[in-house]
């Protein structure tokens, strides 16, 4: 993805498009984390609570890669994950969106 | 501590002692952190309860140290702490409640 240059319209598309995918990931996973603060009965389960959150940390830290250089990885990955559609990048040059589709399309096994 | 020895009979009321303030700290833990996920807003207050969480599983698992040697130490820091009363080690031997009591006046600067 590095052979790939990136337009002024096209960043603010891209930034968008990430930022709307981390506000839907992180509005769940506050919803998630609430619900299971209010399910917890005894010590074990807030330090499961604790695990959780730390795994969920690091899978965020791991997910949200805003390099250009990644960034069409990054968002066949949160497409995948149900964060963001593909209508979402519209503006991207085809050439990026055909790449995001083909790598969708991989991921799915229906072959490119 | 490591000289005093404990009956059957004072073991049992160490261990409900013991038992009794754990219950009492898990509770108010366990209601505090309801309440700050109930007040989480963005994904930082997340992260900010794994932290809190993180450091109270190591400050429980320091403060909980049922062995006999260091047991009159912990219910010191429990009673200073307001886990527990002196009241509660009430039919343990003379010498150890007065060593308890020594060791609180001690903490609060009345001197022994």
């Amino acid at each position: 993805m590095r052979d790939l240059s990136w337009s002024k319209h096209e960043k603010q598309i891209a930034h968008t498009a990430f930022k709307q995918a981390l506000a839907r990931e992180a509005a769940a996973l506050i919803a998630e984390v609430r619900t299971k603060a209010h399910a917890i009965a005894e010590l074990d389960d807030l330090w499961r609570l604790e695990q959780f959150l730390h795994a969920k940390r690091h899978a965020l830290e791991q997910r949200y890669d805003y390099r250009y250089s990644v960034l069409l990885y990054v968002f066949v990955d949160l497409i995948q994950a149900g964060w963001l559609s593909l209508d979402e990048l519209a503006g991207l040059a085809d050439d990026k969106r055909a790449r995001v589709a083909a790598l969708l399309a991989c991921a799915r096994g229906d072959g490119e």
